[in-house]
């Protein structure tokens, strides 16, 4: 793998969930190969800027002949280590944390919700998912004693910084975000910030310019 | 405004929120003005691929000078349409669907959600956030009477396309679709489809990077 030479673009890696789940879906329907020209395509992204995407990887497969599917997407989860199954708790039990437990797609790429957390009483004990919601105090041993790698973090605001803070102390791996903040951590490790609001813009884009034309 | 005359690519479009999101806080902390050298290195992408991507509608401010950021904020609100306030309904009173009726960021951004459906009856005539949830049987009366511009599909992923067309033959003007598929709609509209396991996977990338370096 040459991906420890090379720094990757954070637009490429922005690209590689779009290749796999559209790979995944060939893989699916049964295709075997694809070739950089139809792949270019669906994506919309020229064939050459395919190929530089694959480069800081280490190609890929071969022109002309196209590409292997099933190569293809074992690759990509070799890259983004989703063939070791990380292990992942979400912290939050209200509607956003019950969504993401029951979020069919977080499961199918392998990811593993082993714990849920909550601070209220009345949710403490009960399942969410089949999975029993654990109380905030619990939350310490438990990512310890599981090495639990990756935190979604369904919270308010108002608790994410405390929360994200006692996780980094006790190593967690990575944190998921959903508040609506851009959060930072005390010690630097890997974070996501979702911003939904991103996605209904370009959604209000689109609008926008059809209502114009 | 020129975006009328040339085809914006969709990577300057999804480069625009988040521009937006810097600008917003910069605006609330007071700051009137800012160099393109310094929105380039907060953005992480060149200060000419700035002045490019603000190109396609007309400029948005002087060189040298810096930008002003209220200018900006407003052009890109114009540009989204955001300034109009979409009206927006949530179809699916779940758990995704609460949490989308619960989520600042989206009024924060001038959408109205002004109305909740579902077709379960223990939950029709209930509110959430302040909203009554109304029944899938007044769905096309009450898109039509409030002349809804966006629903959002909060529904599995079995029921999406029959609610999508019938969405689509009361005029709804874009969908965006929370469910774990690729929706297509029997006439084009704006779909956009939410991939959280997109930035699922770009956080397992950068975890694994780091556990590798």
């Amino acid at each position: 793998m040459e991906n420890k030479e090379r720094k990757v673009p954070e637009v490429v890696i922005r690209r590689l969930p779009r290749y796999y789940r559209y790979l995944d879906e060939l893989d699916k329907s049964g295709k075997t190969r694809i070739s950089s020209n139809a792949l270019s395509e669906k994506m919309g992204v020229t064939a050459s800027q395919i190929r530089q995407d694959f480069n800081y990887f280490g190609g890929f497969g071969q022109q002309g002949y196209g590409y292997n599917v099933k190569y293809l997407l074992n690759e990509i989860e070799d890259i983004f280590g989703i063939s070791k199954g990380y292990k992942t708790i979400i912290v939050g039990a209200g509607h956003l944390g019950h969504a993401l437990a029951n979020y069919a797609g977080i499961q199918k790429r392998g990811f593993k919700i082993i714990g849920i957390f909550d601070n209220d009483e009345k949710k403490i004990g009960t399942l969410c998912n089949n999975i029993e919601i654990l109380g905030m105090d619990e939350l310490e041993r438990f990512v310890v004693d599981n090495k639990v790698d990756i935190a979604m973090l369904a919270l308010p605001k108002s608790a994410i910084e405390e929360v994200a803070d006692r996780l980094v102390d006790c190593g967690i791996k990575g944190l998921w975000n959903f508040a609506y903040v851009e959060l930072k951590t005390k010690k630097p490790i890997p974070v996501e910030n979702v911003h939904l609001t991103d996605s209904l813009m370009t959604l209000s884009f689109k609008i926008n310019q059809k209502m114009k034309n």
